[in-house]
């Protein structure tokens, strides 16, 4: 029995995992899905991104998880590394999934290309007040190309805007890079939530993790609503010793 | 139900599709696969691109079809790119399958490594006749890997020679790249009509199309041929709203 | 009925075949798996690139065997390409399976990313006799990372350390590369025991090939253990004419 510590990508809240969470439990494990500081409907947005990573460690602290594998899904991918540098006694592997891993110094802004940049720029603007909406089309088309227009358009209907601030802190992450904790990257084979090549997730994220276990499935950047008994069966996968 | 129009790539010509159209009908869709102008067994090569461009939007527009998922292989990824500038309002969503997506003025020759321009340039020479006929082996190993011998030369037998100068001809695309028609890039995993990585398919060609749904399956250049039933499934992922 | 040779990679010996044999053979196939001289438990580790090859040269017309489908593992990919250049008319079809396929004039040393060779370096230093010992840890993780921790520790305690001078000699590849026989390329899609991207497999040793067939299933560097059926089906694939 493993515990997990599932924590979600930009626009997304806890809920996002309620199927995996769900299938997790079927096969015997354990597993919370804390909302980020700043995400969710209805929250304020106004965080930066060590608030973001204060709101998960607090959460695993006050639960007193421990032994837990730590998954991040897409921006979270920051998220857990600076969580593993806050709290790495209480953490038996770190999961990446379809995540970012940055270079120390970097933003997320800085890994995503130019005319993403350019989009996240036009959406802070249009939002007036530091957020980003997510457009349905670049949802349907680009995030959940996997699935039907129904599923496309539910789970539009669950995301909230995603607060600017976090993505364009610059973060300080040696001490993550000199941390032992195993680490696994779970890639989907059809996500192109950042286009596939140059700039894709893997191999360019994936390989900056040094040593690593390389789990893939197929799948869209959002397989957690698409197939979630699919990604559950790669999560225990990606989090076995 | 979706109305299908696909066009075949070089070297095929409409009967590529029987076996996709058969079971794109009984999944409850229409599809049609006209021949483009200069291809096909005894045919007249003698054409150029526009003149391949303007025989599909004539029988598009001679049938009176609309509302279409216009689906091109490989080389067709250039025809149905051109028939989307002349018949836009006709056009639901564009399909490219393993297809060449140009840059602004660039040649389909402009697209293939070196070594492939060398070897073209050599059919063409052997030809005697501006015409390119595909080399059995080529067809075999790089073409229908994924299938048994009987089925390559089979398939083999319903090739005729490709008219060259479609291939050196340079397109205008710039109204295409003004289009806001919805587009999908459905891809085999293992093919290697063009070779793998800096020369490849995708993500090379596909993420030219800027936003776009990406659909992915295991199989070779034909799997027209050696997976139709799979092929269809993916067919129909690439084509709905 | 083909007659498969299959040749063993790094820290393996010919036994790394076992349930490959078993399976290829249920499938009405016969298969030779011979040890590498310089290979094994208990075995002298002091060769040279020149005579592990020679010993499968040795193995292959001790037998007499003929119209053969050679197939090499990761390092032995240089030694299949040796072997088909001293007996090329035994050879039906070479198979590079998750493979090293070197320039002409490069050692397999050359071929690894600078981490990589670092870590081969260490491993040389640490053993102080010419060998590396294979990490449990890289095994594990970037070896194997599609199988649970049982398997992955029982086909560790298979191996034994691996002679360093085959991996610094210069090969003379010209010979090579001027033979007609048949080529393909089996890719795992999860292989990490070389990084993917840059430094990959796929298509950066593969293209070197020219033409080629390219086949390609999921797993690890090691899926004759983690998959051994899987990897027969794809063999039969690969080697077939």
């Amino acid at each position: 029995m493993t515990t997990f510590v599932l924590v979600h990508g930009s626009w997304h809240d806890g809920s996002a995992w309620n199927a995996v969470i769900q299938h997790l439990e079927a096969r015997g494990h354990q597993a919370f899905a804390p909302t980020i500081a700043g995400h969710g409907k209805g929250m304020n947005k106004n965080v930066n991104h060590a608030q973001c990573t204060q709101s998960i460690v607090d959460y695993i602290v006050g639960k007193d998880l421990t032994d837990i594998v730590l998954l991040g899904h897409s921006f979270a991918g920051t998220i857990i590394a600076k969580v593993a540098e806050a709290i790495p006694d209480r953490i038996r592997r770190l999961i990446f999934f379809g995540a970012f891993v940055l270079n120390d110094g970097e933003s997320l802004r800085d890994n995503v290309p130019p005319h993403l940049q350019t989009l996240l720029d036009e959406l802070v603007r249009e939002s007036n007040d530091q957020m980003m909406v997510m457009p349905l089309e670049l949802w349907r088309e680009a995030f959940l190309n996997d699935a039907d227009l129904d599923l496309a358009r539910s789970s539009y209907a669950q995301l909230s805007p995603e607060p600017y601030q976090p993505w364009i802190d610059k973060l300080d992450l040696r001490q993550f890079y000199s941390l032992p904790i195993p680490k696994s990257y779970l890639y989907c084979t059809e996500d192109t939530a950042l286009p596939q090549g140059e700039w894709g997730w893997h191999p360019r994220m994936s390989n900056r993790l040094g040593q690593f276990r390389f789990v893939q499935m197929p799948g869209s950047h959002e397989v957690m609503f698409s197939n979630p008994v699919g990604l559950v069966e790669k999560i225990i996968v990606a989090g076995r010793d």
